[in-house]
């Protein structure tokens, strides 16, 4: 077993998970109070940060590994969890690219994170072009399907 | 504290750590014995899935949070551990976007994996175009500069 200790906990305008319209959640991470703040510094010449997570409301009889119907729709095939990003995962873990608002101190502001309140934060990494699909990106029609009101606003 | 069990181990051609060249690697994952092959069933409709796995022969007194120079280069500015990708950070998580070979029962093959022989992995996500930058990509020119020679082929 490898224990992880959170560097942070997000603060969001969602309380409840809901599957859509994460677009334009503006959410912030704080720093746990023991880290230096300077751990953030030169974060903001990067226009993007990758911020991995614990899906912490997760229970445990809720994690699942066999092939299933993405969000239970018949409509799509049964896959495996590792072929989803549902959040009822071995290790629970969520990583999510959002776009960079700006850096106070040990706070940093971002756009477009689909975790809510509360959940902790175990790394921010800077998005750098080299470390995205280098070739064309395939993927199966289920999970265009699945994205289209991902990133809608509520407005 | 989070507990984590890893969900397989990477088998690569690489032993040992090495900042460059991991363009044309082959490695496979496999899966941890007591999960179901069929929790990767459907990823290979995907062309690219994300490795999410631990720097584990990082020891504790290599991480830090304080800004340094990147692979203390002086000609680089001092930054955070946050605002880089290198593997002494808290967690010691690393995540890296590989392509996919294929996939045989518990075993995925991908290309591109920066994560040397016996590397605990924590999750295995598919990529979605969906989950990809929105917008376009900024970033200082050290992460260039560092990462120029990354993924080039060793030939």
């Amino acid at each position: 077993m490898i224990e992880m200790e959170p560097i942070g906990t997000v603060r969001s305008p969602r309380g409840e998970v809901e599957d859509d319209n994460w677009g334009d959640v503006v959410s912030t991470i704080e720093l746990r109070a023991d880290l230096a703040a300077e751990s953030l510094d030169g974060l903001d010449e990067f226009s993007h940060a990758e911020i991995i997570y614990v899906f912490d409301r997760v229970t445990q009889d809720k994690v699942v590994s066999e092939a299933r119907h993405p969000r239970n729709n018949p409509d799509w095939p049964k896959v495996g969890i590792f072929a989803q990003r549902a959040k009822g995962r071995p290790n629970r873990i969520g990583t999510t690219i959002t776009r960079i608002v700006k850096r106070t101190g040990r706070i940093l502001e971002v756009v477009g994170l689909d975790a809510v309140d509360g959940t902790p934060v175990l790394d921010i990494k800077p998005v750098m072009r080299e470390f995205l699909p280098r070739e064309v990106v395939r993927q199966p029609v289920w999970s265009r399907e699945l994205m289209a009101n991902y990133w809608h606003t509520q407005k």
